[in-house]
């Protein structure tokens, strides 16, 4: 499985932001096999986590329109900073 | 690099809590050579990321005493569940 961190230091939020923040998540969900999504807002700190089967449905969802119109207005409006990491999960636990 | 991604919901959280919150993370920062760390807490959800460069250092951390009974502390007292996710990156980028 294969996780997307997205880390944001974000700049202002106005109401069309949390309509895309919350269309990507279904979108991801629904539309491109998306496993799970988990997002927490600090202050001024995003973290957003996203679990995907393969590579391949993640590069998808990167170029779907929506996306790409999201991620300019990400940097143009929305966020100071971010950084987008793609990682292997190796090993998992849970508890309880 | 290798990141653990902690997410936990809370259960109750305790002066200790915070205490032992922020000398883990020193620990980790400045004697078990963690590269970079972030948390993030909205409501009762907590994102906790940290950068390694070696599972050893991830493993050597683990293993401390202080963290050990951290561990058993969050089961037992802070955490209602909580999952570990280790991780290796592939690929990253970061805007501006």
């Amino acid at each position: 499985m294969i996780v997307v961190i997205f880390r944001a230091t974000i700049r202002a939020v106005d109401p069309e932001y949390s309509q895309v923040a919350a269309r990507l998540r279904t979108l991801a969900l629904e539309e491109f096999g998306c496993l799970a999504f988990h997002a927490v807002t600090e202050g001024r700190t995003e973290i957003a986590l996203s679990y995907w089967p393969t590579a391949e449905a993640i590069a998808a969802w990167r170029a779907h329109p929506e996306h790409r119109t999201a991620q300019q207005r990400g940097q143009r409006l929305w966020y100071e900073s971010y950084s987008v990491e793609v990682a292997t999960i190796t090993r998992e636990y849970h508890a309880p």
